[in-house]
């Protein structure tokens, strides 16, 4: 390791001080941040058979969350698995993440415990830190830049009228996490968690790419929000059926619709694809459940419409009901 | 062009909002932004016979420059400059670029005109913007990523005993424009140029690490505290002659050995290398001049020394002094 590096501070941190905490990071993160010492890392190719993937997604202080909401090591958590999502929608496994931290002057004696909490979905993911930057400024705020390696990307534009729509996992946690938050409620565990300490679902995307997914989103702007994204992105209607979503415990339909954050995939798929997933799912302790919640139709926009996944689908199907 | 995508907004930044700026970033920069649409951008592979390098920087209102001291143009385009000179420093040609921006409350106005600034280093570079993220915070910051193609990335640690060290451009501007703005003086032409519109070195990184540069790196700390760098990582000392270095108009020495963010390259090279990067860079006016400005010897740290480099140097070794 060297003292400067891919992952900078620059002057802006003054002096001794930035190189010494870079040193505490990458001393902390020990083999997941390895090769750091450059202007630039260099990337190993791709996996063969595979092509790669890059995304960047910020989570600043005031604007994400406010002081007090979220611990530091679940604000690096948080942060990281925010990127790490994008690329579960694309279908890619995890490979590499750049870090560009912003602290506070009061910030230094978190950056430990961020970093530990960064290494959490980095070391779970399998990655590896390769750069990034540490500088002052007004708020804590953490740039996450992340790389994976995807056997077939999935764009948001490619369902077809007559796919099925499935979501993972359990809605509505963050939504009502977040209302409780602004009321000056404490948010009862579940939504907090959720809230918290969302979790990437690169598995389930790889899972789903792979076993034929046509269109897929993370759901980040709500799920009727990212449909809608979905939709037109791909030219087509997405009907959702709301007596299907998998709403968390006390969360009401409209709100699980609303609720941002989720870090849970929108994916489309043909149908013929059903039995298949299910199958890669089973068994797979790992894994969210996915859920049936709607169909692909020709047109435009998101519909909410009861029966619109017939009772019985799936069995009629030959496939099984999720986990 | 999508409304979302890569180039992401989240709920952050409010509703359509977001959105609508998104897409007013996108638009204005026409074929330099393309493929923005997704959760993620899918990377071509590398050209052949190179490989793929990254970097992020991080640039700040209020620690990087303060309010009234660049342009939005110049803000733009600084921070990406800033992020291609690290680049440079590996001897990679720039491909492509993520850009985080973070907008205080009355920054939309100048959103586009940071735009603007972006888009001059990243089209003179033939570079593309592919994915990015834009939300509020208390203060202007832009983090950039940058890919770039490198077919010898040329490492900090590579330097030899009995190389010669070189440095492009003319130091001391960026120092002398931080003094005189940090004590309310207008700088005068040139240093406020150097300062507000640096220009990263990546044709000359190429041709030096093409040209067979043991060590490289950009000039962000300051030449002596670079050196330093270049010095630890190679494990070797480096020895500075002060009458060599290419001072700008009025500066001191010392100055221009301390001045930071000059983002020119120091690069460490075997004396034989020298005839050919003469060769190569001659009758090429994109160029910044390089010169000898020092050797590496067995031993650390960095010494400045009068005359390690002899007078005649160039021609005993049947070099040219730079254009």
């Amino acid at each position: 390791m060297n003292e400067s590096g891919a992952l900078r501070g620059h002057q802006a941190l003054g002096g001794g001080a930035e190189f010494s905490l870079i040193r505490r990071l990458v001393d902390r993160w020990g083999p997941l941040a390895a090769d750091i010492g450059d202007d630039a890392a260099v990337l190993p190719p791709p996996p063969p058979g595979t092509v790669r993937v890059i995304s960047t997604d910020a989570c600043v202080e005031g604007v994400h969350f406010r002081p007090g909401w979220l611990t530091p090591e679940e604000l690096g958590a948080r942060a990281v698995t925010a990127a790490l999502s994008d690329l579960a929608a694309m279908g890619a496994r995890p490979e590499f993440l750049l870090l560009a931290f912003t602290l506070p002057a009061s910030g230094e004696p978190e950056v430990l415990a961020v970093a530990d909490g960064v290494a959490v979905p980095v070391a779970e993911a399998g990655a590896r830190i390769v750069g990034g930057n540490i500088t002052r400024g007004a708020q804590w705020a953490l740039v996450t830049t992340v790389l994976g390696a995807a056997r077939r990307p999935v764009p948001r534009g490619g369902a077809r009228p007559g796919d099925l729509l499935v979501v993972t996992g359990v809605l509505g946690g963050p939504g009502e996490a977040l209302r409780a938050l602004l009321a000056d409620e404490a948010p009862k565990p579940w939504p907090r968690q959720r809230f918290a300490g969302p979790v990437a679902r690169w598995r389930e995307g790889v899972l789903l790419a792979e076993g034929g997914a046509s269109a897929m989103i993370d759901v980040s702007d709500g799920l009727a929000a990212d449909a809608a994204h979905l939709a037109s992105a791909s030219g087509v209607a997405l009907v959702l059926d709301p007596a299907r979503l998998p709403v968390g415990p006390g969360i009401a339909t409209q709100a699980a619709l609303a609720s941002g954050e989720e870090y849970e995939l929108l994916a489309a798929i043909p149908p013929d694809s059903l039995p298949a997933l299910h199958a890669a799912w089973r068994g797979n302790p790992l894994l969210a459940p996915f859920t049936v919640i709607g169909r692909v139709e020709a047109g435009t926009g998101v519909r909410v419409d009861h029966g619109v996944v017939p009772v019985g689908f799936d069995h009629l199907r030959g496939g099984q009901t999720p986990p």
